[in-house]
């Protein structure tokens, strides 16, 4: 017998997840019924979101209900389909779920997964990464709600990360001065000689404040928000009248019980329009976001680093590598 | 000698606006020097912003310095002038400060005032309130930022107040389903009864989340917010997905010292749009808004309401009128 393995929910973390925060159950393989099918998963993407996922809070999907499979982005390889939109060997990328197997169109399914190309010259964890969901994310988030010119400062936070690498690489190709914020020197090199960044700051370093401020000697018009917490305050402290901060996560905070709070006095004095957003408000614009995006990869403007972790059992620890700020860019589990 | 009696910052006050906050001091009537002109101010506009102009935290003007004659919109009459662009006799509106005379063209003015139409149907007050500034604020703020669809619900905090009564009127004209949040039951009374509104919600009452709640079947599309605080995190968590925040002002925190903090999840979990707005960011297209306004009025359509004070000498005890909630509509002193 072929065994799927799953992790499960079994309770609901309080800071940082643990194994012993989920079930690892073998179980057979499903077999499709009509209007099923069946994916081999190849790689498993891990995001912050995974962490809100596993709360109860209110949140823009359901929270994983206790004893379902932890949900999560990957990309597998379809076995077996008695589905019509799918057939034996497609490439497919979408919610497979933190398992070996994921059995498609099966009740309750939030999205179904979709099919993508088999053959460009693109890695798979690339094609999770700076050309798949994560450089979407940057993409729209930085053009459509932050809307840098040429010549403006960008800030954005997270900036080794899988989204942040991206965010900075797009904003230098549409002529904005990029700084970026990480922590270590090492990450900061990173960004400046791999990403081409103008600027890094450490967020660990004693002066960070100071950093930040000779970063940005003409202050910020758009704050590309990743991390929320003290970085954010300090970013925000140096906003312009009328920039933009599209708000597309505050990792800093989700092993939080409580969320910290922020004061909204400068959004009102400086008139800064604050916009949260979450990928699929742009799911009408994937295929000429990802289009562009491999354009520029594959021209070499666009580079791509993941943080490859194997096998799926270190799932659940590997996903704490995003909130210790171990990985760089994209962090995958390759099942 | 005719006096001219002037309100001068004396010390930044903590809390509540007190008199001894300013000296009341009288002088000459200035002579106006080539390139100015002398107003006799008629009305003084007292607005939540005052207070913020009396404190030293960042803001969008330079604050008031000690010793400085209080800022303040007020209408008043060309009484003598050697500037080409005002003539005796003028009616003019702008930043005339808490004085009975408003030297023009002085060195370090903001910003010149505007001369206005003399003679249209529509009373002084009216032209400070529903038909001026501050119906401008209301009308920009809501159509341009919160963009109200037919059919959505529109929620305006402080809607008994000068910017509040004009936005849920102008939300109604637009189609929108309008919630007002207002003090006490009077007020909530006139909001249903003379402005129209669909629904009014008395945040003194004991269960006024659950009257808000009743008011919002369909949660809240567009936050016109006046008010921050309590109030505010109330609405915020009836928000839609998507949903527009117009960040107007937050008067119930003004007279504090130190700014109350909020949860951005909120916003990012649905995606809310918050921008933070100040009139003179819409001030090319005040010829547009005040047309429309007047227009409006002149219909019928748009009804104003007015609280006037008798005498400048009650000006810092007028402005409390404004955080104690004692005033409906526009707040105006008559010098």
């Amino acid at each position: 017998m072929i065994v799927n393995r799953q992790f499960r929910l079994k309770r609901r973390p309080h800071g940082r997840v643990e194994r012993a925060d989920f079930d690892f159950l073998e179980s057979p393989v499903p077999e499709p019924a009509e209007g099923q099918a069946v994916a081999r998963n190849l790689y498993l993407s891990l995001d912050p979101t995974n962490r809100i996922w596993m709360t109860d809070m209110e949140q823009y999907m359901p929270p994983v209900a206790l004893g379902e499979v932890m949900r999560g982005g990957g990309i597998g390889r379809i076995v077996a389909s008695r589905h019509p939109g799918y057939k034996e060997g497609d490439l497919v990328s979408g919610l497979l779920g933190w398992q070996d197997y994921c059995l498609i169109g099966a009740p309750g399914e939030l999205l179904p997964p979709a099919v993508i190309p088999d053959g460009l010259p693109i890695p798979l964890p690339t094609l999770m990464g700076a050309c798949g969901m994560t450089g979407l994310t940057a993409y729209f988030g930085l053009t459509v709600i932050g809307e840098p010119k040429p010549g403006e400062t960008v800030v954005v936070s997270a900036a080794a990360g899988a989204v942040g690498s991206v965010v900075g690489q797009v904003a230098k190709i549409l002529g904005a001065r990029v700084v970026g914020i990480a922590g270590g020197r090492q990450k900061c090199e990173l960004l400046v000689k791999e990403f081409g960044f103008d600027a890094a700051v450490d967020y660990k370093a004693p002066d960070f404040l100071a950093q930040l401020a000779a970063a940005t000697p003409k202050g910020v018009d758009v704050n590309f928000e990743n991390v929320g917490g003290t970085i954010m305050e300090a970013v925000v402290a140096r906003m312009n009248l009328y920039s933009r901060m599209p708000l597309c996560g505050m990792i800093s905070t989700y092993n939080e019980d409580t969320a910290p709070r922020y004061d909204l006095r400068p959004f009102l004095m400086k008139r800064i329009r604050l916009q949260g957003f979450i990928i699929t408000d742009f799911k009408d614009r994937f295929i000429e976001g990802s289009m562009q995006l491999a354009q520029w990869h594959m021209e070499g403007r666009l580079k791509s680093r993941e943080t490859v972790v194997e096998g799926l059992d270190r799932a659940p620890e590997a996903l704490n590598m995003l909130f210790d700020g171990t990985n760089i860019g994209k962090l995958v589990v390759r099942i």
